[in-house]
């Protein structure tokens, strides 16, 4: 039975992929429209692969350099006290996930820069026809994600499992199964981390300086076939909004359902028919199931008429998709689970229930169905927080800044308490592992939230290329009605990829514990907080320089766009043509080039803090990044959403104070400005922050093997004491007092040591009880943590919890084991 | 010994006070100008007392309805678990607490009226002379703030130490004497907050509003008399930047005082000449202290002629009162502290000497000097952060504005390292007592700071002056100098504010954690990272209240001028007055509006997560309050600070890729929008956040004994074991396993319930020694927390952690008390 479904995970991410080559063969075969929009169309396509291969280039290096690191440390075994299980087979891992990841991006821009155009040409036809091709570039990408992750992962894990002849769940052999498979999400995420910040940047570096000189400057029209800049305008959408987002959320369902996995081994699910191994395959499961829905929710994404509404047939298939995977999902948590389960170290949490699992996916669900209507709450146009932007236009750029900051700065108040209340919620169902399923269940779905989220800028591009080849109104009509659309789902896209990221570090924080061998993590420590302000200033440092290079990009671009306008005569007279390959080159060469000083802060910091500060430092810095960086995340994607769509707004007129303002009044303006700065927010920074707090997570649970043990984070309540978890009952027994010095000193002399360190009452006492009536030092007792959770016989008392497997502690005056104990 | 020195904190804030009514004589005797000067001058200072009365009126009600809450708090006893030490005395504490904050700001408002108009007259004259009246100004402010602190601080603490018969430092008595001193922090911080708030929406509402259509539309000079608003902009530099920085760092000051105070009753410092009180008199004297060398300081403050460099006289002052400071603390610490103390509940930290104290108070001394020279730099004009806005104003209102926030968030960086640095260094010192101690140094010289800062809004009230009554250039040239330096000092200012509120915050922290009897804030647990998560949205949605409560103010204020453009003519002819007074109401009525809700989230936040989630969520809580509001509170000041500058760098002309702009040019209006979004950043959000985070603390600190023991926060580690501190080794011991219930079974039984309760091995094994060979259950040992930090004779393993004094513990099955341990 566990093999069974252990190949058919891989084999519904291989019905994914053959759903998405049949998709894509769909669009490639429409009709791309007149030989001038194809040759617009071919230069986006150029100008994206352009940027892939440079990107690449660039990523080839990191990923060799990084796979070199993880092969050797895969060598190392670490100390007696703080065994290593990993392999140098992490590096290839690494590099599977890297590759994928790029494949992902690669599969969703090819699709997209061959939909764009041909979703033109469509909407000539009807906007049912526009819709069909536009949504099914967008599924393309969609499917090709949730494929390809699918895949990877289980075909990956059906390897690892036979590599390292796996038997048990509870077992070293497990442990480095899993281990070597977290290589493949550090190398997806790493590689999402570059194309997010590299896309952002390229895509706001052409806009804002598209912008800038076009329709401030010159007074042409977005996209305006004139503006040197506007190749380089849509490609950003493609290489940002889809390449970008696309390896984003693979990189964040792979992480999820890896975090899901490493708490999964730690469940003892005895009595399932998978030989204990339902918690560890379920996330896989899930996600396979939530791919096949989400197939059948695209069906539901059509519409009959022009005058059916485009939001309402995507909002069907979203739902469709979600309802039925969570339907979908209480027959499978019933099917594979127990109905009882338990952690096999009981210090990481209480017994729990498959109903309990169930309610915990349900929570995900209902997370991120929240957070995405309060983002389209905050961003839509016509709701309370727009319509205070847009009041504020009227007194100036700097007021309708003022306006888009507060309502971004208060858009993180519900997200804020749904989160809280949804991690509460998913662990008092199921613990630890509630909060990290209740993720995976939201992002089972990710097939579908993906498509509806490439769908914009597809449509997007759409009208891009309409403009730029000057057809009829009619066909600009309706791509505009589907870029409408497509903006709010990119809001909503945002809200649930922010929810996503924020649930899935959680999961990755609480896999982070269990390896790294700690069993808290304690701010009331100096070190500790210290840690926790740190983690909190870099989303502000990352923050920073994202935006900061799309300003000096746009700066670059502002400047060639001008030199054209200048240089080359008959460009405003139709007349020459303008040298887009120019203003590409320079996109591309400022996304790669700032791309690296953010990325390295995010995979070094964690390194650096973690071997000096040890783990629990460490466990207060991913704290603080994923509270600010989840944070800093909505206020800006938010506020940049809100500042687009108040600039929107303007397009057909709104009412301040009675009076009616249109596109190129003072107060329009002023919300151009607002819809600038939100640009870099939205669009660069924002949507790092996710990747960002998820990279610093998944880079601690790779290094937490390592790093085990490192760093006396406890300095007053003695963790110096080496050997306390053998020998004292509560894991903070004895304080500083050293059982081996102990050992060889009287009672007298050894209580005066506790005092000279600083142990309180109860650690000294528990020292003090290791001495006899007759005053004599006498050995710690034996015990074992076993598995099925019953002490040995005999004087049970203490045992070591870090070590796994039922393995005895060793007693530090004789070493003999009890014979009920297991041999490691 | 002990009475002598404590008669002498109450005489030196007495010092402190007649310095001050001597300064403040000097200043009001000098001359005041002529009519036109004086009945300006009279104007503003009508408007300043108009809006000091309007916020009186709401806060007397405040202050009446809190004072009768904590009057009924204060009769409760709490439970035989968690007793609670406190008396309705804590109302009248909390009153006079309210009253000397609001004094403070009265004192120094009232002398910033007098002094502007002064500087303006002596302006006339020289530049020595100017800044002579105007830092005289300051100093008044200063010394005014420093002596109502100690001398209600130390008045206070001798009164309650008669009142509640305090003999001994480990004592309820004691606690109860400190608890009731909370209360004049609660009421000092509490007024301070609805002061920066109220003052900061006043200030802003006015500035914006003034600029928007006085300099932009009208294009009327800043201070121009024909602007109706420019009274209420002059008002609003009294109430916002005077009374609201004198309230707050009155908040600071007396906050950073008592969280030292609270934990130096934790601290054994037997042997000392003040019966152990040392530990706890030692901040109050370095205070007194501070504020003698702060006179001393001031007296370097001078300058001779027209060409001498006011920044180096104040540097002077400054650097001189600080160094003074660190050296006399050398011989106070040496003479008062006993070489060596320790903790009396040994797990709340190690052993520290006399000489860590000292190095932690140099360290606090140089965490202040380095935020403040680093704060200076990402502020100060022709550094590279301003600059870079400078250059980015030549593409745009935007690229301004993105430049901006970009340097913002840069300028966390450094100022976050040196926190983490400063809390792991004087931590490493001297404990938790070290942290408080280093606030405490820092905080010594807030008279000399303060003077510093208040010297700002003179200088600036004074140039107003001197434009509205079109005074000859000579003059305005004075004032302009003085007022280029107000800018700067204003900037260190804040960052030596936000320093000193984050340490001070760390401080409360580490006091609440003492009282509220929990011994960790572990971030693992589900419940206490949804605390962080909310903690860390509250200085978002205060902002956000914050900055739109100035837009919206801000545009009454538009409204309003325009109005009276309109409808009174001949205002720009000179021929007829503007009303004033309307401008001076609307903002008086906004700020006094919009500081209610942002005030009642900070109040109450706090008590509802502590009474419904227990103490350790609350932790988090303060913990993610902290952190955010440190980094949005630096943030927003330092971008807002930086836009100021780039702004007022134009004036002198500034050059942008070879050409040089002046004011009026294209960058320049882009400049002016940076500032105007920065205005309600620097003065309004950003400076609030230090009192924010403060006040939760204060909030905090003031319920956790009522709050002690609520909330199962331990949810998979045993809390619900209502015994389980009585009978087991390790503080986590026995899990769920309730040794009542055990008492009552047979091993097997007590084993099985053990396991149903998802009771961990180690917690098991905690329960099952309790069982005799015989299989029979037998009670568990008694032990002392005694205070010299020796256990009873005997069999001595587990005591109570919580309780002081060397009570015994309860053994529930029989409850005899063993001979050592000393009765509660």
């Amino acid at each position: 039975m566990k093999d069974t479904i252990l190949y058919l995970i891989p084999a519904l991410g291989l019905v994914g992929l053959i759903v998405m080559a049949l998709k894509s063969a769909w669009v490639s075969k429409q009709d791309a429209g007149d030989e001038k929009m194809q040759s617009l169309a071919d230069k986006i396509a150029k100008g994206a692969m352009a940027f892939l291969r440079a990107e690449w280039k660039v990523l080839g290096y990191f990923v060799i350099i990084g796979a070199l690191l993880l092969a050797w440390i895969g060598t190392m075994k670490g100390s007696p006290e703080h065994p290593v299980h990993s392999s140098p087979i992490i590096a290839i891992s690494f590099i599977i996930g890297a590759v994928f990841s790029a494949l992902a991006g690669y599969f969703g821009m090819r699709i997209a820069t061959k939909a764009n155009v041909r979703t033109t040409q469509a909407a000539r036809t009807s906007l049912a026809k526009a819709l069909k091709v536009s949504f099914n570039g967008g599924t393309v990408m969609g499917l090709g994600v949730a494929g390809l992750a699918i895949m990877g992962l289980g075909g990956l894990f059906i390897a690892f499992l036979a590599m390292f002849k796996v038997v048990e769940v509870q077992s070293t052999e497990m442990m480095t199964a899993i281990e070597v498979l977290t290589g493949f999400s550090l190398g997806a995420e790493s590689i999402a981390l570059f194309a997010r910040v590299g896309g952002g940047i390229y895509t706001k570096a052409a806009d804002v300086g598209a912008d800038l000189v076009g329709k401030v400057e010159a007074g042409i029209p977005e996209d305006d076939v004139r503006n040197p800049a506007t190749i380089a305008d849509n490609v950003g959408d493609n290489v940002g909004d889809v390449a970008g987002m696309g390896a984003d959320l693979f990189g964040s369902y792979v992480a999820t359902i890896l975090a899901t996995m490493v708490l999964g081994q730690e469940i003892n699910a005895g009595g399932d028919k998978f030989g204990g191994f339902s918690p560890i395959l379920l996330p896989m499961v899930i996600a396979g199931l939530g791919l096949l829905f989400s197939i059948v929710g695209t069906w539901f994404v059509r519409i009959k008429n022009e005058t059916d509404s485009v939001q309402k047939a995507l909002n069907l298939g979203n739902w469709g998709s979600i309802v039925l995977t969570g339907v979908a999902s209480y027959f499978l948590v019933t099917w594979m689970l127990p109905e009882k389960m338990s952690w096999f170290n009981a210090a990481r949490g209480a017994e729990f229930t498959s109903m309990g699992v169930f309610a915990a996916i349900i929570v995900g669900l209902v997370v991120g169905t929240l957070m995405s209507l309060i983002t389209e709450y905050y961003t839509a146009m016509g709701k309370r927080p727009v319509l205070s932007i847009i009041r504020q236009s009227a007194t100036g750029h700097a007021t309708n800044i003022i306006g888009g900051l507060s309502v971004g700065m208060e858009s993180v108040v519900l997200p804020i308490l749904v989160l809280a209340g949804g991690i509460m919620g998913s662990y008092y169902f199921a613990g630890l592992y509630g909060v990290a399923i209740a993720a995976a269940g939201m992002m089972a779905t990710t097939a579908m939230q993906l498509a509806i989220d490439a769908f914009g800028p597809i449509a997007d591009n759409a009208g891009g290329i309409a403009e730029m080849s000057q057809l009829p109104e009619e066909v600009r009509g309706r791509t505009d009605n589907l870029d409408a659309v497509g903006n709010t789902t990119a809001a909503t896209g945002k809200g649930f990829a922010i929810a996503s990221a924020a649930l899935t570090s959680l999961a990755l924080f609480a896999a982070f514990v269990g390896i790294s061998g700690i069993d808290a993590i304690d701010i009331y420590k100096a070190p500790v907080l210290a840690g926790l302000f740190v983690g909190g200033m870099i989303p502000f440092i990352f923050s920073s320089l994202a935006i900061a290079a799309v300003g000096r990009a746009a700066m670059d671009m502002v400047n060639e766009v001008r030199r054209q306008f200048r240089e080359i005569p008959g460009i405003m007279e139709y007349k020459a043509e303008p040298e887009y390959e120019k203003c590409v080159a320079i996109s591309t060469k400022a996304s790669i080039r700032e791309m690296i000083l953010p990325g390295a802060i995010t995979l070094i910091s964690p390194i650096i803090v973690g071997f000096i500060f040890g783990p629990e430092v460490l466990g207060g810095m991913l704290a603080g990044v994923t509270v600010s960086g989840v944070l800093m995340g909505m206020f800006q994607s938010n506020a940049g959403g809100a500042w687009d769509n108040a600039k929107k707004s303007f397009e057909k007129g709104v009412e301040i104070n009675g009076e009616t303002y249109y596109k190129k009044s003072e107060p329009h303006k002023a919300s151009v400005t607002g819809d600038t700065v939100g640009d870099p927010f939205k669009d660069t920074s924002g949507p790092s922050m996710n990747i960002l707090i998820k990279l610093m997570s998944i880079v601690s649970l790779v290094i937490a093997p390592y790093i085990a043990g490192i760093g006396a984070t406890d300095t007053n309540k003695g963790s110096n004491c080496a050997n306390k978890e053998a020998c004292s009952m509560g894991h903070n027994g004895m304080g500083k007092c050293d059982m081996n010095k102990c050992a060889t000193m009287s009672k007298a002399e050894c209580a005066a040591m506790c005092d000279s360190l600083g142990c309180d009452s109860t650690e000294k006492a528990a020292c003090m009880s290791h001495y006899g009536a007759d005053g004599k030092f006498k050995a710690c007792d034996k015990a074992c943590c076993k598995s099925d959770g019953k002490a040995c016989a005999g004087d049970a008392a203490h045992c070591k919890k870090k070590e796994m497997g039922g393995a005895c502690c060793k007693d530090t005056a004789n070493s003999e084991e009890k014979p009920c104990c297991k041999k490691k």
